[in-house]
């Protein structure tokens, strides 16, 4: 048998990838630029393309894998936003799931496996936040054909820590399953820093992509088995869906009785099908301003600037735009940023804390 | 005799005011607040009302003094915006002299001089920036009556330095003329810091508070003497001027042949009838964003703020926003300034390089 040069590892032999887009997010720790009517996954924060459209693109032909267009699920009140900046790059949706409101991870992954099940059983699921940072495609696409040889596994990938991060997920791997995939000892939710310097110093944790692979039936089995309540609430919605357009309606009902659960702790947690691939494909999911000014190029100054600014004797600082002019002078260490109608400055040691301006701005009525 | 209780110090004895405001200043020391279109007299910076409304307030019937409607000379874009504020307040400027652009304070003394002199020659000239703060009205009253007693001096207000203020002009005292004013040695222009240092030191050297009054006829006499080519210059713009409507437009080719030179250096600098009223009136030319943080009323947190604006873990900042929400988290030092449609963001120590900014910014084009 001869190589394939298009495909020297042999991914052609693996089974097909439906990728799906979990556009649910509307965080406010990217405030202003990021909020409830306009989140982060439709910004181009890390590239010329908003995070959604680096999502979809990212999971398509390539290393002789056969990615399926994507199924994003996201807030009705994006629907438009997603097929606009998708159709933009030109992908089209096979399926757009709108959600009435925010239920967390669970019933979405429970939700997809069902959709794909129904549709095309012998695919894989590929269940990815549209939010995150991953600045080596090819990489990913390798870790996931590692992830897809993993037959009858839930598999996530885990990315080396370089830092005792407290604000991500960590998974502990158990021993080689074989090619590249590792069983799991434990998922940790976000660590005090201590811990998290434990791990680093430890090594064989990782921090949680979280980004999950998973045959459609092995993933509804284990919702039977941890959570059978998140299963028949996504069965439940889906029964009560409209198909309206391209896009599957979830009725606010049915919907809402979902428990909001994560899929780490309704099931990852629990089940002995978790596996992990660990991967170095520059993943980050940006959570602060901090993070973002950090993760970039910066300039001579060490500062990054975007949009319409001019920064005197400023070292140190992220400066966003999206519109009006914006001066400094004298700032070292600081975030600024003026979007949507709306500013923040920050210094850099603060912008985790964004949430309570944004949360205080709203209980005055302003979003 | 018996005093006069509404006049106690029997101001009605002396020469009738007429109040002339200079409102040609289009300073970017207060940018983005303060620009060309909109410079910082017509802003409420230190009160409810604009500093040009305050500043004609303070002219007004008071402490025995009559004073008449002011006469106002600004640029002739903000005519409107002259009235339209002044109306506000229920003042009726007896004229506004519309000038097409600006050619410093010089040949403004002599059109106000010229003025008065053809329609009230008795009254005495107190001409005034539109943009000084002066928080104790009736010192001020109470110094410009002082001021009033000095027949056939060119009388300046000079204000006992509190710090070694290198933005300010300062005024060298001589003897005692009589009733509280003062010959001057000399006006020196900017000093150093050293030198302003020693002033504050020996004594007996003021801030210039840039405020003038004068007998018109005296003023015209100086010009004629020193700076004869400024008083024909202002006769010949007067003589080109066109009055419409109550404004006096002046014509852009006979005003651009007047040179552009301060009245301090024209005349004061050179006369003998310089003269000196210390007081202390809580005047302030508010030349940085620092400064104003500086002259005003501050919260627990020495901080001042103004307008839509949540302020976290932030100390000694100035935070302005003339109508966009502003969060601002873990500041010290700090102004930030959101206004017509710009961003400023200074360390307080560097927020007297406001211009910089201003300039790079329109050099792109923007205002």
């Amino acid at each position: 048998m001869t190589a394939d040069p298009l495909d020297p590892a042999g991914n052609s032999q693996l089974p097909a990838i439906a990728p799906v887009i979990m556009s649910g997010g509307a965080g406010t720790r990217l405030w202003p630029l990021s909020t409830e009517d306009s989140p982060k996954q439709f910004h181009p924060l890390t590239s010329d393309r908003t995070m959604i459209q680096e999502t979809a693109l990212r999971a398509r032909a390539g290393g002789g894998l056969d990615f399926a267009a994507p199924i994003v699920i996201c807030n009705r009140l994006h629907v438009r936003e997603v097929r606009a900046q998708l159709s933009a790059v030109g992908i089209e949706p096979s399926l757009i799931v709108a959600e009435p409101f925010g239920r967390n991870t669970a019933v979405v992954a429970a939700i997809a496996a069902r959709l794909v099940a129904e549709r095309a059983p012998s695919r894989l699921v590929l269940l990815q936040p549209a939010d995150h940072l991953i600045a080596d495609a090819a990489g990913f696409v390798a870790a996931v054909a590692r992830g897809a040889s993993a037959h009858g596994r839930i598999v996530t990938f885990g990315i080396e820590p370089t830092e005792p991060h407290e604000g991500y997920g960590y998974i502990q791997r158990a021993e080689m399953i074989g090619g590249g995939v590792y069983g799991v000892v434990r998922f940790v939710e976000k660590p005090t820093r201590t811990v998290a310097q434990a791990y680093l110093s430890d090594g064989g944790y990782y921090w949680n992509g979280g980004i999950f692979l998973f045959a459609p039936d092995v993933m509804r089995r284990e919702f039977d088995r941890y959570r059978p309540d998140v299963g028949d609430a996504a069965e439940a919605a889906l029964a009560d869906a409209r198909l309206v357009d391209g896009v599957l309606e979830l009725a606010d009902e049915s919907f809402a009785r979902a428990p909001s659960v994560s899929l780490d702790v309704a099931v990852m947690e629990r089940t002995r099908l978790a596996a992990v691939v660990p991967c170095d494909m520059g993943w980050a999911d940006i959570g602060s301003w901090t993070e973002l000014w950090r993760l970039g190029a910066h300039d001579e100054s060490r500062n990054r600037l975007f949009g319409d600014v001019v920064a005197l004797e400023t070292v140190n600082s992220l400066v966003w735009s999206d519109g009006p002019a914006v001066g400094v002078i004298g700032l070292d260490d600081v975030v600024v940023v003026a979007a949507h109608g709306a500013v923040l400055v920050a210094s850099k040691s603060h912008a985790q804390a964004v949430r309570g301006i944004a949360e205080r701005l709203a209980a005055r009525g302003r979003t």
